[in-house]
């Protein structure tokens, strides 16, 4: 397998919602997957993030029974992305933070959660999720983020005995891709560099 | 200049607190940063995001202006910074994925932001300005990305005529790098893969 550019693994990033469940992901894959996850970038390089790795089938079947509805039948989407032989569990965690900005050299001895314009905890293990599904295009795999529903929160922190102080940022799936459809939000169209760019100030479109 | 790999780019990336005032961003780098941040993930397709870019030494004296303390001396950290020529102030629009989710395809009409768990709006605009930060790398550019003090945050948005809904994430600062000094925190050293990754639930380290 050659190398990619960086370029062009922006380029073809997209989400895969179908999986060869047939096909594991290699060790050494994951771990250049995880490897690559924590060169992400963190506030005070608090590192607030932790990654449960769910491989056997097991650990698969705890986290979709304690995310998903019991008794609703499963919609194509679903079946999908059911179909993936790794799932990665996101966690973030706010207190990392806190305690980071209340060491000398920062010095925000309150712990205030106020002090922070966005919960950078949550921003920067997205960030790390997204150095995950750039670093499958790279290894010719498949990736997809998604986010754990608010009403099965608790339940997927007890079956993975995740600690209630932490945040369930979303769950990256890897695997070898099978034939997907793409998700219909591609429909909206990408909004372009012209109709999100100020120049100077908000309102003043950038031309490049 | 050669085309990077991707893994390269990720390994080589951190951030430069220190820039050459002297060299402008050339509009075809800057054009490219801008064009891999809006391939960024985002829920829905939602694409909640704005960037406000700084170029003229009016535009970016207005927003340092905005966001640092009057009368207060500048330390180092703010004076290597100051001197990038090309600020880029990250926008969240959360109304963008609170209508976006109201739409038939996803049905939540009471447009309720309890529905999330985790603000998507802040973690996807945090996704396409590490891109910035990975193409800044690709390109031979520095570039660091740092959070305006919610003390500020008003300043900043009237300053820049920025509306009142949008979350200001953080800022990117480009530039030909000057020399740095590391930041400080790196010396709590990096959390390891193995100190990171737990095997079906947390506290089962994961051993690749």
């Amino acid at each position: 397998m050659d190398p990619m550019e960086f370029s062009q693994v922006v380029r073809t990033r997209r989400m895969i919602r179908n999986y060869d469940p047939a096909r594991p992901v290699p060790e050494e894959m994951l771990a250049r997957v995880l490897g690559n996850a924590v060169r992400a970038p963190s506030a005070g390089f608090s590192q607030g993030w932790d990654f449960v790795v769910l491989r056997t089938e097991g650990e698969r079947a705890a986290f979709w029974e304690a995310s998903t509805t019991p008794g609703r039948e499963p919609d194509n989407w679903l079946l999908g992305i059911q179909r993936a032989p790794c799932l990665i569990v996101c966690c973030s965690s706010p207190d990392a933070y806190l305690d980071r900005y209340a060491q000398p050299d920062k010095g925000w001895t309150d712990r205030d959660a106020a002090r922070w314009p966005v919960p950078y905890w949550d921003v920067d293990t997205g960030m790390a999720a997204l150095l995950m599904l750039l670093t499958a295009v790279d290894e010719e795999l498949g990736g997809l983020f998604f986010g754990v529903p608010v009403e099965a929160l608790d339940t997927v922190r007890a079956a993975l005995a995740i600690p209630t102080d932490r945040n369930l940022v979303g769950v990256v799936s890897l695997g070898y891709p099978a034939p997907d459809r793409k998700s219909p939000s591609l429909r909206r169209g990408r909004r372009q560099v012209g109709q999100v760019a100020h120049a100077g100030r908000f309102g003043t479109p950038l031309a490049l």
